[in-house]
């Protein structure tokens, strides 16, 4: 096989964990939504991303989600796990837990809180890649943790083989061609992940190798779709449905603290996701009621209904009262236009 | 025609006026260059844009190089005169005369100095759309001027038939994406053309128009050829040439205050710039000597060469000492390294 | 007299200029004023400033603005005339002018619209220094123009004789004592005033000479007190007007983008601003009543009576109709706690 | 006792923890040191802060270090623990901890990584204050976590009586004054701290109570000195010793990426630091080396000693080659002007 052919390719999804009504791991609707998710044709899963909420989860439930996602793919799919603890030594020993596993390699978010300068960031994912027995993707998330940016990238590249990729989640195609331009001729076998779902199909066109997109641990079939289309050069059809990823992507995103957005529409989409462990204001849970309301008639619309038996309908399963919802209903139009989103 | 016929497309240059030695519009190279771009095959001119230094020239010079533009160009190709002022009233006032000058239409920077909120960047548009005998394109520049948002533009696409257009140098494809998805259905005559070079192929993919472009001043042959391939659908080709182009704008862009390095770029090709406005530090000086020599093998290197006669060679024409140049030379790898550019 | 004797200091006034209720200068008006704050103690006035909206008017108009200016005040009080123009050589020829006219020097905002680096920032003001036949004050205000940093400060302080103080607008104490720690030493005739009236107090414990505050072009009474009682070192006092003048100032700052506000504290004071130049949306319309009724409230509770004869009471002069203005007064305790001003 | 009598007030100290030269924490060290501290005036102690690198330790160890740290202290002076863990759950067990230790307080920052909006940092506090059993101070620091603006404070100042106060890290006086204004009327016994140890006079003189200083674990008897001289009335010594503490401040925080600048002023003061969890590229130990000389030079100069017995000079203990540090000596006046730091 060609360095190239060994890219990590295609959607890969960032998915949330269904909980309980009181918080905990829901592993019956884990399960449930994994093989939701590969049955839409994903191409593999990364649990511990943002959308994964991993910092709400102690370092014991961290690896507990990830042992229930190996466990219930069995190999049906490739698994990025997200590995970053409190320190190296953690992650560290968090990667070598994920490789026992069977993870196909390890996802890393750039470190957080305290914002890094480049060459400490460099050092950071330096002393993993020397030390880990998995492979690793690096995660830029400059809204959230200290920026990768382009030399550091390349410089990675260039001396850790062990690093393999890069999701990029700042929705900038120029800086994802410098990156790309800086890494290709160096190491043919690294990928450029987009986590950037508003601008996938542009994303793919200018090169990158594929997605770990949020919208597609709720809309899987279009993210598929999207990518497919783009792969087969059919690129009207390609618009026309990142036109309307677009639409499902700032509603999740704008509507509502992230990744609360994403919580609703698996609840639209038929599952349980019970309580989240970031409690909600009074005016945050109205939002995500209006939210609920236009995500469904906009899924509707599409054709990706409720599927999950027994749980069909906007109010299904969700927690939201019927008729507070109805309520609501009017207020949606004006709520959007005021966001911009026609 | 259908209205969608009437829409403004192609590159249009936003182009720098070339200077005398003591700072003054130097007109016969100004027509010299305005030629030498149309024998290029750039579709329109835009003249008093960023580029062109608009606010380091005095009301009646910024009405003389319109007057130069439109006499050289002679109806060859259409012209989009720069049109902000002081206020709206003197704004009119300069829509007046490029309107009988013979402007395709003006454009119009969103008010500077002072961030507007988007509701009085509205009342400032809609208030010259309603009085303007000349259509009116928006001009959206962020990081300079107060932002444009979606529900600005829509309602002043919803309510003025005046305003044709609109110039987003945001660089942000899901925001361009929002923006059309908001105007397109209520007005097919409306324009969208990126300012941001870096990705120009990717918006042209996702429904751009087309571009309103520094790097189209430089490289006109690359800028054209690489729109021509992509609305032929070869997007293999388009893509390596967006790559080139990419790499020309960030040369352009970050080596050097805006717009200077463009300035270089332009006595590269041949042409005598003369001394610019701003007065630049000595190292600054240095930076661009150094951006000179990376542009010119880049350049040449790319196939552009110096054409303007007797004028060829990294040194001839810029003012730059070649001996200087020469001792520069070694340090250019480092900075642009240091840049995070390959 | 010592060097540390020369130094501006006081409260300077960034003044609004009157307008006719088509738009011009009201000379009238602006003379009626500029008595006014002498009158009430401001130890200089500063036309042409961003409160002066100095982009909205014409070269013609910014000088015309300073012949009624140092005419009326007639050596009562120094006059610092903002001289930015579109270009070195253009700005120079207004130094020129400023300094026939007897000002006491002239105040250069640092370039803007393009964002300058260090270094250019430092060559601009370099060039002008040189060149000017009168004092130069620097004027930093980083969120509409290039910042001017603490190295650029030192090194124009140190080569630059003409360059006699900056008006900071950045409201940030430790990069106000920064800028004294690097330039005292080797200029103890330069002056340093703070343009952020929310901080005067301290600003002033801190080191500074005094201030250019919009605010003082309002309420001059309460600024100048807050000034004396803190030279005087009565800080409980000077902390309690401290308070007041903050909430001046976020009233006048953040109800509506600036500096309408201001329009609007001079109105209640009684003088007739006429018609901005800047066209305001309903909504902007709408948030200026509110604000008047709360500036009107906030100034006659603290004793700052409209004093213009005939023009006094809430709706006097100002263009507002009362009853519109008692609808929205109900609004207002909402709309001032939605901002987060007590 | 009144209500405002019961403020925290005073200088806290956010103290780092020294490790060993495995990265263990090193409780002997930490020991000693919170002696040294306490021997030296500080009010009190904030472990589990920003500079204590909270995150990068395991929950274990964060709760091992107030269990030393309260019993070190042996009821001397009051402890505020900091208590942030994953999510609500696990920050109430860690009060509940805290407060059977002896804790004062708990310190809980605002939630990081994902942004929220303010309506749920208000909601996430108040869940906490209405279930812990230990009173609560929150931790506004917007450069690493959400932002807690000021309606927020008075929402949880309203409802909260367990919430008692606020350290706020933004070094924005004008926002200090707003909380307290908005927060002073209702609840006196309200604690306002200021994180930004450049302007902690002037916070003292706009009604702070005190601060929780990162200069304080390096430099306590500068920091207390301040504080008294200030409430003292003694402004005149105050400024001069707010003009040295910014110096430190400075050198501590943008010498180095934050915390590492603390880490090398506490082996410069005699304490065996260890070796830090955060990778250190070459060129960031550079930077340290020369902070190390500079900052050793600055505290020598101010009579701030190495006191640790054989612990002296600028190379003891800090794994510094003395001949690196001379030969980098030569680098500092540069790299400090570079900086603007004079």
């Amino acid at each position: 096989m060609t360095a190239e052919a060994e890219r990590i390719r295609g959607i890969y999804v960032p998915h949330m964990v269904p909980l309980t009504e009181r918080g905990e791991i829901n592993e019956r609707e884990l399960r449930l939504y994994i093989d939701w998710m590969i049955d839409r044709g994903v191409h593999g899963l990364y649990p511990n991303g943002s959308t994964s909420e991993f910092t709400r989860f102690t370092p014991q439930e961290r690896r507990r989600i990830v042992e229930i996602v190996i466990d219930q793919v069995a190999g049906r799919v490739p698994v990025l796990a997200g590995a970053a603890e409190a320190n190296v030594r953690e992650t560290l020993a968090a990667c070598e837990y994920y490789h026992k596993l069977g993870a196909r390699a390890v996802a890393i978010v750039s470190p957080f809180y305290y914002r890094l300068s480049p060459d400490n960031v460099y050092a950071y994912f330096r002393e993993i890649a020397e030390h880990t027995p998995i492979d690793v993707t690096l995660y830029n998330i400059p809204m959230f943790a200290s920026p990768i940016d382009v030399p550091t990238v390349q410089r990675l590249a260039e001396e850790c083989p062990r690093i393999i990729g890069i999701k990029d989640s700042s929705g900038d195609l120029a800086q994802m061609m410098r990156m790309i331009e800086a890494v290709r001729p160096i190491r043919p076998d690294f990928s450029f992940l987009t986590g950037w779902d508003a601008v996938l199909m542009p994303m793919l066109v200018i090169g990158c190798d594929g997605g770990i997109n949020a919208t597609a641990g709720v809309v899987p079939e279009l993210t598929r779709k999207l990518y497919d289309l783009t792969l087969a050069g059919r690129l009207e059809e390609a618009r026309t449905l990142q036109y309307k990823l677009r639409k499902v992507f700032d509603l999740l995103l704008y509507s509502a603290d992230f990744p609360e957005g994403v919580r609703v529409g698996l609840a639209i989409r038929g599952f349980r996701m019970g309580v989240g462990r970031q409690p909600l204001s009074q005016k945050h849970q109205q939002a995500l009621a209006q939210l609920h309301q236009a995500l469904w008639e906009l899924l509707s619309q599409e054709g990706y209904p409720c599927e999950a038996p027994g749980a069909c309908g906007p109010e299904a399963r969700t927690g939201f009262d019927p008729a507070e919802v109805a309520r609501l209903a009017d207020q949606i139009a004006a709520a959007l236009k005021a966001r911009g989103l026609p």
